[in-house]
C-alpha cells in the first residue's frame, strides 16, 4: 500500500508574538518540525509544542535554523561546515531536553529556510548537518529536500532518510523548487496540489514547469501552518490522500 | 578518608571574545561548570569545551544562566518558575547534546550567576530548576549554594546534590556569602583560602565575618578561571588539598 | 478650553512578525511611542513606523525598552542608573536616526513596560532616564506616569514633562496603577473608561479602588494598539472627548 | 604638503568580554571607527569610547556591521539593499546619540567586516548604505576601501568620500586586497608596511602581488587596535609618517 508523511513546521512563535495555527493544525499532520530557538521558537514556545504533539501523537522532530531571528532565518549566511555542525548539534539538543522532560522521543530532524537550502545544494554543509545529527543519535531520520545533497549526505552516513516534496510548490527539470521569486512557484488550488502529491507518491513522477516529467521520491510532504486558508489545506489533504488509499503515517512509525 | 570536588565555571568564550584560561585551568579541578549560550558561550565554545574536559577527564556539567549575554547573566531578572524551568531544560538539553556527540556523560547542573543567587534564597525557583533537572535526567547531580533552598529543592524532588562553597569568598553568619558590594568579601591570600576550604572540608565549619563559627557541608569547592592569579591559585589549591590528605575527586566519581 | 494628547506604543513587531493595528490606529492619535528594538521593533518596522506617522501628522516619540526581546520588556532587570542612561541614549539615538532620515522631527520619549514601571518608583533610574533625554535633545518632552518620580525627575533636570494617563486601567489611593493581577485591574467598558478620562481631564481627580477621589494630572491617556477591540476602542475616546469638547492634540503641539 | 588620516576600529568590547588597547590606540590615530551594537560593542562601550576619543581630540565615526554578533559581523549574509539602508540608518542614529549626549560631532561613518566587503563590490548594497547616511546627514564622511563602489556610490549622491588604504596587508592588480586565506595577505614587517602607506600617499601608487604597480588613492589608512603589536605599530607608523613629512591629520579637519 502507498503511504506518505505530512509534515509541518511548528513553534514559531516567540515571545509574546503569535505565528501559525499549530494546535488545530497538529490535527491533520503525522510529523511536527519544532522550532528551537536560533530562528524562531525559544524555550517556553518549545515546551509547548512538545507538549500538544505528544498530545496529539504526531511524531516530533528538531527544526534548526540559522541564527538569525530578525530575518527568521530565511537570509543565507556564509557559515562553514563546522559552524553548521555546531549549530545544529546546539538545537537538537535543546530540543531534546523538552522531548526527554516530556517522556518523549525524538523522530526526526529537519533544517529550516536557508539553511535547508543552502544543504540542499552544498555536499560540506550536509554533511556536517549529517554527522551532527548520526553523533547525536543515530537512529534520528534526517528530512530533506528529495534528492538533494542533504539526503544524500544522511544516506553516506549511514542515517535513514526521508525525501520531502512540497504539495504547493512547482518543481524544475532539475528536481529543485521553482524560486518564489518566479510567477508559477505556487500551486493555489487545493484539488491541483493533492494531485500533484497523490502523483509523486504514487507514481513517483512531478510533471515540471518545463513540461515534462521527472522522477521523484516523496516520503513525506511539507505542508505549512500560517496563511489563510492553512487550516483548510491541511483538512483537504489529509482528506483527500485517505480518498485515494494514501496512508498517511509517520516516517518513523511502523 | 576526606574528599572534595574542585568545579570552575568554564566555557565563558564567545565568538571572537576570549574568557578564561580554560584548557590550562582544567588541569587542576574535577568538574566544569560550561556555559550554555544564554550568559556566555555558544555552540563553538560548548563543543570546543566538552571536548577538552573529556581529553582531560574532567566531569562535565551544564552551567545555565539569564539570557542577559550583554550583563553576563549576572542581573537579576523578575522571571517566573516556569521561565526558569524552560530556560534551565533548554539549556541543559544544549550543552547535552554535545555531550553525547561526543561519547561522554553529563554530571551535574549548576545554575549561573544571578539565576544562582536567586534559586539560593527562592524556593519557587529552586524548585523549577530542580524539577527541570531532574525530568531530563533524574542521575544529574544539582549544584547549589551550601545550605541553599536549590540544595534543599533537589534533595526533595529526589536528585543527588552537591553543597558548593567558595575558597575566595567570606562568609556571613546565615551561611551566605558576604556580598561583593561589601568590603572583605574577598580572601585574596590564597593560604587563607586553602585553609577555609581545608576546614569547611574536614571539621565541617566555616568562621564567618560575626566572628562565629557556623556548620558548613562542603561537597564542592568553586574556583575561578580568570584573573590574573587564577592558574596559580587552582595548582596552589590542588597541591595543598592533597598535602592535608583530602582527595580531590569528582562529585559524580566513585 | 480643555485638551490633552492620545498615545500608543507603535511599532512592536519584529521581523516576521507582526504585532498591532498601527496604520488604523494612527488615525485615531496624536503622539506615537516607537519602539527601538530592544524590547521589540527593529530597522526595518522602526523605519515604516516613521514614515507612516509622518504621514498621518501624528507626533513621533521614542519608546525605549529593556533588552529582553523574549519578555517584551517587561520582565523587571536589576539595572543599574548607568545601565539605564545608556539604553535610554542607544536607543533615541537610533530612532532618531530614522526621524531624521526622513526628515521628521522626535516629540518625546516614554519608556517602556518594566522600565517605566521601575522608574515610576525609583528616582535613581528616574534621573538617569532624565538625563539621558535631556543630554540629547532639551526640547524633548518625556511622557511618564503622572505624578510618578520619573515626571518628577524630568522636571527637576529642566525638561518639559507629560503626565501620562490611562484609559482602561483602575487607579490607586496612592496613584498607582492597579495591578494586572488583581481581579479589577482594567476597565473594559469603553463608555466607562473614557468617562474615566473626560473627568482627568477637566475635574483633574479619578475615582479609585479605594472609593475615594485622588487628585491626577492627565497631559497624555495612554490607549493600546492591539487586542480585539483597540481600533473600536480608539476610535470611540477620539470621538467621544471631542464631543465632551476636549481639544485632542499631541503635547508638543502649539 | 602630503597629508593622510590614520583610522582605527574602536570599541569593540562587549559586556564582560574586552577587545583591543583602545585608550592607548587612541593616541596615535587620528579617527575612530565606533561599533555600534551588532557586530560588536554596545551601550556602555560607546559611550565610554565616545568619551575617550572626545577626551583624546580623535575624531568619531558610525562603524555599523552586519547583526551577527557571534560571528562578529564577518560572516557575508545575503541581505537586501533595504535592510543594508535600515541597519546603516539605525546604527549611525544610537552612536550619534552617545556623540549628541557627549557634546561631540559626527565624522564620518566605516561598514564594517563582511558589510564593507560585500559593498565593496556590490553596487546596490553600496547606494543604500550611502543613501542611509546622506539622509541623517549630509555633511558626514563615508569611508570605503579605495576605488570601490562604496567611495563611488557615496560620490555619486553628493557625499564627501575616503579612500581606505591598509597598511599592513598586500594588494591585487584590479586594486582589491589579497584574501586572507592566501598565504601573502599580510605585511607583517613594520617599515614595510609603513613605507607602502608612504609610497600610496605621496606617490598614489602601489605595488601588487601581480608584481607591477598600480594607480591607487590613500586619503585615510587603516590600522588594526588588537593583536600582539598593535600598539608598537601604530606608534611606529606615526613616528615614519612623520619623519616622512606626511601631516597625519582627520579627513573632516581643516
Amino acid at each position: 500500500m502507498y503511504r506518505v508523511d505530512i509534515n509541518c513546521d511548528m513553534g514559531e512563535s516567540f515571545g509574546a508574538y503569535r505565528m501559525g495555527r499549530d494546535e488545530e493544525i497538529l490535527s491533520f499532520i503525522t510529523s511536527a518540525n519544532i522550532a528551537c530557538g536560533f530562528h524562531a521558537g525559544g524555550p517556553a514556545v518549545m515546551r509547548k509544542t512538545v507538549d500538544m504533539a505528544l498530545e496529539k501523537g504526531v511524531a516530533m522532530g528538531a527544526h534548526p535554523g540559522l541564527p538569525d531571528l530578525e530575518g527568521f532565518g530565511r537570509r543565507n549566511m556564509d557559515i562553514t561546515p563546522q559552524e553548521a555542525y555546531d549549530m545544529v548539534v546546539y538545537q537538537i539538543g535543546a530540543l531534546y531536553g523538552f522531548v526527554k522532560a516530556s517522556g518523549g522521543r525524538l523522530q526526526h530532524v529537519k533544517p529550516h529556510g536557508a539553511l535547508y537550502n543552502m544543504a540542499a545544494k552544498n555536499p560540506n554543509l550536509s554533511e556536517a548537518i549529517a554527522e551532527a545529527v548520526y553523533k547525536i543519535d543515530p537512529e534520528l531520520i534526517l528530512f530533506g529536500l528529495s534528492g538533494s545533497e542533504l539526503v544524500k549526505a544522511g544516506q553516506r552516513i549511514g542515517l535513514r532518510t526521508a525525501n520531502e516534496v512540497f504539495a504547493d510548490r512547482t518543481y524544475q527539470a532539475d528536481g529543485t523548487l521553482t524560486s518564489r521569486r518566479e510567477p508559477n512557484a505556487l500551486i493555489t488550488d487545493t484539488e491541483e496540489a493533492v494531485e500533484q502529491v497523490i502523483r509523486m507518491v504514487k507514481e513517483k513522477k512531478v510533471y515540471t514547469m518545463q513540461e515534462q516529467d521527472i522522477n521523484i521520491q516523496a516520503d513525506t510532504v511539507c505542508i505549512h501552518g500560517d496563511g489563510a486558508h492553512a487550516l483548510e489545506f491541511a483538512r483537504n489533504i489529509r482528506k483527500l490522500l485517505g480518498q485515494a488509499d494514501v496512508l498517511v503515517r509517520a516516517v518513523g512509525e511502523k
